[in-house]
This record gives C-alpha cells, sequence and structure tokens, in this order.
C-alpha cells in the first residue's frame, strides 16, 4: 500500500503511467487490493484493470461502483472497451449490463460494433479511432484539423494519415514522417502525385484471421495497420502493441496444446475448468498407455522367462519419446513460423531422419554395452541396440511427417500431434523390444 | 522462376517488397535459386536475404559478386547490416572479410561498434539512425532540417523525434504527432513547457538486457525506443518490428528448452550441431531412465511373482510424467510472461497441487477398476489407484515447485526443468506402484 500511495503522490496524473500501477498492485496482499484500487486515479482505472492479470477482475468490480466502472470504460479505446467489457462479463454479468446501460449511445455502437465479430476475427481487435483525410484535401487544412482533434485529446498514438476517396474507401497511408515533407499549400493527391515514393496501403481486411495480420506486420515491418471491410472501406486500425500481445498469445497457444494444455480454459478464474480440459487429454493419454500395455501384455511369456526384459523396457519407449517430442517441437514451431514452405516438407523430414538415426546409432551402443554388462547377457545388449536404433528411427520420422501431414489437412500442428507421437513411440518401442527379444533370446 | 519474373517486370522498385520476394524464392527448387536471386534489384538484396531462412544465405552469396554483396550492405540499416554481416561470416569468413574491406569508413565503424555488444545487450538490436534535435531549436528549422534528411533518402520509418541537450544527453521523445501541434515559431523546449503533456523518454540503456527492452515495450505500448548509453546519450533506437521477433525467438527459445533441445544449434547449417547439442540432452535422459531400472530391478522378485506389474507399471509413470508436463509448462510460460509475482507463488502451487489431486482421483478409479477386471484381481485395483494418486500429486507439485525454485535461484525455468520433473514421475511412479504392490499383494 505504502509503495502505490508514494507512487501517485508524486507524479502528476498525466505522467503516471497504468503498467507501473499494475505491477505496485500485484506486489500487494489480496487484503489490500480493494483498498488500493480505490487510490487510482479514475481515468486510469481502465487501463490498470487491462494490464493485470483477469483474476484481479474481481477486485476491481468489488472495489468500484457501477458509475465509476462506466467511467473507467469511457476512458478506454474501443478495442479496450471492449475487452473490458467482456472480461467485467465474467465476473459478474449483471454489474456488466449495468455499467453497458449508462454508457453513451457512441460508446454502446461502438462495443456492439466490435462484438460482432469472432474472436480469430481481425475485426475483433481493431480500434475505431482513425484519423482519416479526404485526398482532395489541402495539406495545411488537414494539419489544422488534427491538430484541433489532438488538442481536444481525441486523438492518440497517431503515426500515419489514411487517406480516403469520397466513398470512404481506403487509397493511401502516408506516415506523418512523409505528412512533414509534403507541400502545405497543395492537395493530398497532388502531393502523393509529385512524390517517387509508393503510399500504397498494406491493409488488413476486418474478417482476416488475426493470425494472417500477425504475419503481414512481421512480414513488412509494420507498426500499424488500417482495417478495411469488404467493400475496401475503412473502419479501424490495429497497432503494435496489439501485436505484441497477439505473438506471445499465439506462442503460448502452442506450447500449451503441446502439453495437453489448453490456454483459454487456464486463464479461466475457476481451477475447474482448467482442470477438466487437462482431464480431456489425460483421458487420451490412459488410453493410449493401456494400448501400449496390451502390447507388453502380449509377451508377458517372454518377460517371465527373462525378468531383466521388464527392467529395461522403459529406457526403450522413454528414450524414443523424447527423441520424437525433440523433432515434433522443432517442426511445429517452425511451420508455425512460417519457416517451412510446402515445397521444404522433405527436406524437414530427411533433416529429422537423419539426425535421429546417428543419435539412435549412438544411443545403441552405448546403452548395447550397459545392458549387456548389467545382465551379463552380450545378447540382451544386441536386443536393446537394435530396437533403439528402430524407435529413434520411428521417432524423428513421425516426429517430422506428423505436423506436416497434420498442417497438409488444415488441423493446427500442435494440438493433438504429440499423443498421436507418444503413442507410436511407446508401442514401436515396447513391441520391438520384447518382440526382438523374443526371437532372439528364447 | 516465371513468378519471380513476372512480379519483378510488374512492380516499380519502390514498390516491391523485399519480404514477397522473399516468398516467391522460397517456393523456388534450389536448382533454380542463384539464378533467381541474380534478377533481385541490388538495392533490395540485403532485405530479401535477411527475410529468408539463414540456409538461404549459402545460394546468396554463391549468387553474388563481393562487390555486389557490399552494395548490398550499404543498402541497409545498420542494425540489419550487422546481422547481414554476421550471416556472412558464418557463410564464409573470406568473403565476409572482403566485402567488409570495401565498405566504406561509417558503414566499417557502425558495424564494428555494434559488433562490440553482447547478444543478449540491447545494443545488439539497435539502429544507430536517429533524428535528433537540440532542445533549443525552433521547430520550423528542425522540420526544415527533418525534410532534406529525408527527401535525401537518410531517414526512414520515423515516428519520434528524439530531443537532446547540448551535451547529446537524451532529454523529451516528442511524436511526430504532437509536433504537428507545435507551435512552429517557438522553440522546442517552450512547446513542451506549455504542453500539458509529459514528454519524459522512455527509454533504455544499450547495456540492458533486451528481455528488459521487450518487457518495456510490451508494458508500455511502445513502437520505438530510443537508446541511451550509460552517461545518458542517445546512440541508438529500437523499433517495433524487432520485439516481434525477439518474442518470437524467445517463446522458441521456452519451447525449444522444454523439449531439450537448443534453438541456436537448430538453426545452424550443420545438422550434426543440432544432433550433437540434442544427444547431450538425451544423456540426461538416458542417465535417468536407467535409474528409473533401478528402482524397477529392486523390486524384480516382486514382478517376477505378478507379470501383471510389469505390464500395468508404465501407465503409472506415462500419466504421471504427463500430468506433471502440464503443470510445469503452464508455470513455466507464465513466469516467462511475467504473470506470476513473487508473492503469488504460493497460490501458483496450490492450483496445480488441487487440480493434480482431482485428476488424480478420477483416473486411480478408472484405472483401478480397469486393473482389477482386466487381471480379475481387486487389490492389484487397489494398489494401482493408490500409486496413481500419488504420482499426479507429486507430478502437480513438483510441476509447479521446479520452475518457481529455479526462478529463485535465477536459473532459466524453462531449461532442464523437463528432465528433472519426469525422472521424479518416473521414479515415484515404480517406486510407489512395486513398493505398494510388494507390500499390499505378496
Amino acid at each position: 500500500m505504502n509503495r502505490l500511495e508514494e507512487y501517485l503522490s508524486s507524479h502528476e496524473t498525466s505522467e503516471m503511467h497504468p503498467s507501473d500501477i499494475a505491477k505496485i498492485l500485484k506486489e500487494l496482499e489480496d487484503s489490500d487490493l480493494n483498498e488500493a484500487i480505490k487510490l487510482i486515479p479514475k481515468d486510469l482505472v481502465g487501463d490498470v484493470a487491462l494490464a493485470l492479470p483477469d483474476r484481479y477482475f474481481d477486485f476491481v468490480v468489488e472495489s468500484l461502483s457501477v458509475d465509476e466502472l462506466s467511467y473507467a470504460v469511457t476512458e478506454l479505446e474501443s478495442d479496450d472497451q471492449l475487452e473490458f467489457m467482456q472480461e467485467l462479463e465474467e465476473v459478474n454479468e449483471n454489474v456488466a449490463s449495468q455499467v453497458f446501460e449508462i454508457l453513451d449511445e457512441e460508446d454502446k455502437q461502438e462495443i456492439t460494433k466490435l462484438q460482432t465479430y469472432g474472436e480469430e476475427e481481425a475485426g475483433a481487435y481493431m480500434q475505431l479511432e482513425v484519423f482519416t483525410a479526404k485526398k482532395n484535401e489541402i495539406v495545411q487544412d488537414v494539419i489544422e484539423r488534427f491538430a484541433k482533434l489532438r488538442r481536444a485529446n481525441e486523438l492518440e498514438n497517431i503515426q500515419n494519415l489514411f487517406i480516403t476517396d469520397n466513398n470512404a474507401k481506403l487509397q493511401y497511408t502516408i506516415g506523418l514522417d512523409d505528412i512533414l515533407i509534403f507541400d502545405f499549400s497543395k492537395t493530398l493527391e497532388q502531393n502523393i502525385e509529385l512524390s517517387e515514393d509508393s503510399f500504397e496501403p498494406k491493409s488488413g481486411v476486418d474478417s482476416d484471421n488475426i493470425k494472417t495480420i500477425v504475419h503481414d506486420f512481421k512480414q513488412y515491418d509494420l507498426s500499424v495497420m488500417p482495417i478495411v471491410n469488404s467493400y475496401g472501406i475503412l473502419v479501424g486500425r490495429i497497432t503494435s502493441d496489439d501485436i505484441y500481445d497477439i505473438i506471445n498469445e499465439q506462442a503460448t497457444e502452442q506450447m500449451y496444446n503441446l502439453a495437453g494444455v489448453d490456454d483459454e480454459a487456464e486463464e479461466d478464474y475457476e481451477i475447474l475448468k482448467a482442470g477438466k480440459k487437462r482431464a480431456t487429454w489425460l483421458s487420451l493419454n490412459l488410453f493410449t498407455a493401456i494400448g501400449a500395455s496390451f502390447v507388453i501384455g502380449s509377451f508377458a511369456a517372454t518377460i517371465e522367462s527373462i525378468i531383466a526384459l521388464a527392467i529395461l523396457m522403459p529406457i526403450v519407449a522413454s528414450l524414443g519419446g523424447n527423441v520424437g517430442i525433440q523433432s515434433l517441437t522443432v517442426v511445429v514451431r517452425q511451420l508455425a513460423l512460417g519457416e517451412v514452405s510446402k515445397r521444404e516438407a522433405k527436406r524437414v523430414v530427411k533433416k529429422e531422419v537423419a539426425i535421429s538415426i546417428i543419435n539412435g546409432s549412438l544411443f545403441a551402443i552405448i546403452m548395447g554395452i550397459i545392458a549387456g554388462v548389467w545382465f551379463n547377457m552380450p545378447l540382451l545388449g544386441v536386443v536393446i541396440a537394435l530396437s533403439m536404433i528402430i524407435n529413434f528411427f520411428v521417432a524423428g520420422f513421425f516426429g517430422a511427417v506428423i505436423p506436416l501431414f497434420f498442417r497438409k489437412m488444415n488441423i493446427d500442428p500442435a494440438i493433438g500431434s504429440s499423443v498421436v507421437l507418444t503413442t507410436l513411440t511407446d508401442v514401436v518401442g515396447f513391441f520391438s523390444f520384447l518382440g526382438l527379444a523374443t526371437y532372439i533370446l528364447l
């Protein structure tokens, strides 16, 4: 609490940053949060709340009145307004609808408009606040109009001017740095025609998948992108700070999917939701583990006569699984980053197989010797060595092929591929080891 | 080839985008690459090469003369110059030094300066090209000076003006949108004093860890950040496009580390380097797998009398491993994203333990019944159920505690934590299952 009070008293409101306040709040005990939230300048509360992990929204709702919450919403930009309202709904639908009710018409309309977009659509991420100019406006007039809005705090963080034709269709994007070298007495279009530069806008469509938008930001080094609707009419913009978050979210989703965790359920307030999703995944694992046990069961007689097999068999399966996960992770990630073109699929498979065969041979020799010496049975060493080479090969080959195949089928390569793979390496591991043992040792 | 020729002939050079050319190149067969690279406009070759995966650098070096390569370098911004030269060195040190030799003095100095930074330092990622103004300059003069440089193509992609005092120390950052509403006849400082806004720069220090910089970009929604040296003197800037790449690289590193893969080795031209690093990791796995086998071996007599134990034991270990990896992945990622403050460690552990106990009980009952029925031995069902509850608990608890402990020790929580964890779940899985079996069934 003291640190928060200190921060608030030592800064002008215009100098405070919501993230700094959020950071201090994160270090507080839960019991101090309600009182602390009440201290935050009311025009910053919205941004502070959005800078905190989701679970803090409970405290925000508890600490503030409906009027205060509603004021917090009006102070946000449109994309943040939507996010704030969505968080609010998750915590308390009743409060959310009260807050919505007392917003002014414009805010209500904007939030409603953004809500129509699906969560994968670019529109869901855009801000509706954009500054546009018509191409036949004089530059000097545009700047004066801009200055007026800017002084009235209606515009923030503007780097580009979006130029439309008379039907509001987006025609050009001009950086403010270009505006500064324009002839202020001429129209925008005259300046554009005189310039050697290209002002063709790199724009996105509101119904585009957000992944395409992120890809274009990276591809063309953008810091802001105008968004148009299907008629080419400018409807909003997406900025770099959204992209940072989305890139991180996408990476989180991949990591979680590979581990059998659902990213959205994990963020939920209720532990049970996360637990349920994890259980779904574990059911699959249980099912395949039982499958692998059946394989072992079919060699029960062999194991009964050579108990060393039971002792060694997890090694073959475990290393095979690890080798497979190595290949799988690399290929899944390279696919997600767009580093593997369709043409390169073969090269990727070759690389993974080559590495797995080299490492397979190496570890086969090492483990073969260890097993042979440990149980004083040279042939047992041969058996485990052969089965490891087979299992490493399978792991490397399918570690590359499974995600590539998933991509071809338009399935997300991160989802489910690891369970398919480890099932394979378990089954092949136990089958090759126990099968070879039956054939060679008995 | 045809698509490339088509693209090149249908666009003015000023309208071409290096990434679009790179995209077309990626779809070409390797045998066509050398010829294709020769067709690229020489001033874009550098950017195209950097937009391609590393392995294409071989072809770039093969296709172009030393003079052409050197020209490509001069056309790049300083941070890209450094990257280009580093790639060049990896492919052919001899060519690289020839190319460096014929660069002009300024480029040589800039590259050499950037090279002095460590890979983790902010300085290694910055561009040296910045536009600065002194605080006592008249705005009109600044704009004219800016326009002159901009027209001479000396400046690109400028969104902010960096204002220094007479000793080149950074004092303010002003967005171009703010400049537009300034009084052009006054000095910058006079305007700043008249304004209510804060122009305090969010800057980084060149020796800062790049992770701190990325964190600040996200925290403060920046699209560009000025970089100063330890004396506060402005030395360069980092832009949003660098941040996109770094966020992705950091996520890749985490995913790879969790899977036991080294991100830098994987990018190398030689397959062997990646294979070697993977083998190091597998050695650890082999070592721990042998440890788990020792545990099994110590119960050899029990297994010999009840062969069903050998059939079922991998299920306990495998599910435990999966449960642990779920917890571990979530905690490692949350830590990396800064979602878990030091104070919250307990909350995280509680959550993971709660989920693992709930799921553990569920799967224990299911598997207990299956095992009891399968082998017609109700007590075997009790044994596997108990050992699964124990192993799920261990998996959830240590899945949370291991990365938290690593962070406390200032070790990257992604590195090595998964091998520690699966060793635990294997050992505890086998020990609890076979131990309980010995105690209850024999």
